[in-house]
């Protein structure tokens, strides 16, 4: 019973540290007082308040957000890119005729737009030579090197700093007010999983994404899962739903995009009856992060755009709503 | 300041409540005190005690259940094959062509020999003709419809009372100490996650499992995910490990299963450094239960207990360890 007193007390300290940190802390420090943080605190506030018409209990509160361009950067191009053009160049000693072969020898030679022209099949051969033939293991680790030394080429920061400090208080915000919190992005789990928990606080089974098939093997009577040159599910437009549903088996309450990639997530979750959060960032601060929106070839915001408008979804204007971008600012 | 310290007021209350139930309760009432149920605990007790070298962090503590035969019965059928059954004889008025065309009329004739000769073509063809088609949310109140009516025919109880009352005790044990419990079956997570909380406390994002693709589509612009006559995956054998990976994104540190689709997942467990615990449920109580394994149609045992053996994992003795099999039996 000792022990159990001494629980009992630390907890008691703990619950009263909250207690104050509770009253003290506002939430979303570097959103401005806009109409968009006012949105997001009401519907946090009317779906958390016991005896409202719109209260969800604890386990119903799922929110899930995309990650390229919503969570971090997704410009010049989409970092998991980044990290196959460093892992072509990595191995292309071993592969003396992507030299010559397209779409390798762009990617060699930094030429993106000429592996564009190569289209969605240069784009798969791309990933199937840097992703396929890896134990799961492995393929956690070389993703882990490449964001140690890895920089991007704006800020010469590590990739994992391009994270918005305003939407991981968002996610902060949403934790301690009960909600589960999932990633659902069309970059693939195998890529995000080694670091989501550290710099977001997605544990790997909140992490949804697009996904390899994996083939089961004994190696010297040890199991391994190898990755293979196929997709398992691509985690996109209808696929965002679908990808839910599967993994999650629940309709999320809130959820939270950037681009046309997002629109049936929108759709899906706020076709819920009760309060539902539709959340759209759109870049437009060209000084501070990039501008873009209905005609850029990563992150197009065209169609949900419009939609939002229509049906009065929350739009965040990154300019006009964000008081820093990254959180390094702070410094 | 007032509402805060009335919070903590009652934590602190809810704590006694808590630490006065921790002392007073024995865990796994049900079970006779055996090797196995000392396995169990030793292995909970090495890794939850802080400064044991084999202390695992609550975050890393996943276990994993298989379902059919493992936390509820699997004869004389798998029980998701007794809905199908009810199915085809509940659509059969819309259908009369079935009444000349296998494996239907064997189905609606309840000859299960016969639709067993079709083997694995005509078993898909019964699962696509009473799951497809449906959206995701008709298709859970159609089972949820089901479970209300349907009785075992042994037991004439309600398919979810014939889950082992030692089992749940187990899954409680291993919360209460804070492990993350995972279903991990062949059956399909679109029949499961209708009624897992409820019967088991497993929430629809722990339930991993075989499913079907689906497709959203806009109903008078309404989205609806339709369930589609395809699998999406199959999460039996080398598919529960692939499952494990792509659904949690970590290795467990304790799997239960019951038979050889499970051999595969215990492989996976045990291969992660540490201490695991692998076990297997074996039907040995022909009067309280059924007594098979080897040559069983349904959750065959047969190179998983030679493993098993080989191994030293444990081997659960329905009739030696278990007390009661049903939480019915203790009335």
């Amino acid at each position: 019973m000792k022990i159990m007193k001494s629980i009992v007390v630390k907890s008691l300290l703990a619950l009263l540290l909250l207690a104050n940190a509770a009253s003290a802390a506002e939430p979303l420090p570097s959103w401005n007082d806009t109409v968009q943080k006012k949105a997001i605190v009401t519907f946090v506030e009317q779906v958390t308040r016991e005896g409202s018409p719109n209260f969800v209990p604890p386990a119903e509160r799922i929110a899930t957000f995309d990650n390229d361009g919503t969570l971090w950067s997704e410009q010049p191009m989409y970092f998991q890119m980044a990290f196959m053009r460093d892992r072509v160049r990595a191995l292309a000693p071993q592969h003396p005729e992507w030299k010559k072969k397209q779409p390798f020898k762009a990617m060699l030679e930094g030429d993106m737009k000429a592996v564009s022209v190569g289209g969605q099949h240069a784009l798969v051969e791309l990933i199937m030579a840097t992703h396929a033939g890896y134990t799961t293991e492995e393929f956690a680790q070389i993703v882990k090197d490449w964001l140690v030394t890895a920089r991007h080429p704006k800020t010469g920061r590590p990739y994992t700093e391009m994270v918005y400090q305003p939407m991981l208080e968002l996610l902060a915000y949403l934790r301690t007010n009960g909600f589960k919190t999932y990633i659902v992005s069309g970059g693939s789990v195998e890529f995000m999983r080694p670091w989501t928990e550290k710099v977001y606080g997605f544990p790997p089974e909140q992490v949804v994404g697009s996904s390899f098939k994996t083939k089961f093997e004994l190696r010297n009577g040890k199991p391994v899962l190898v990755q293979l040159p196929e997709f398992n599910f691509i985690d996109d437009n209808e696929g965002k739903p679908i990808g839910i549903n599967q993994y999650i088996g629940r309709r999320p309450i809130a959820a939270f995009g950037n681009s046309d990639g997002d629109l049936q997530m929108l759709q899906w979750t706020t076709a819920g009856s009760g309060a539902r959060l539709a959340l759209l960032v759109h870049h437009t601060d060209a000084e501070r992060e990039w501008a873009y929106d209905r005609t850029s070839s990563f992150g197009r915001l065209d169609k949900a755009l419009d939609e939002a408008q229509a049906k009065g979804w929350t739009v965040v204007d990154m300019k006009d709503d964000w008081k820093i971008i990254y959180t390094f600012e702070k410094n």
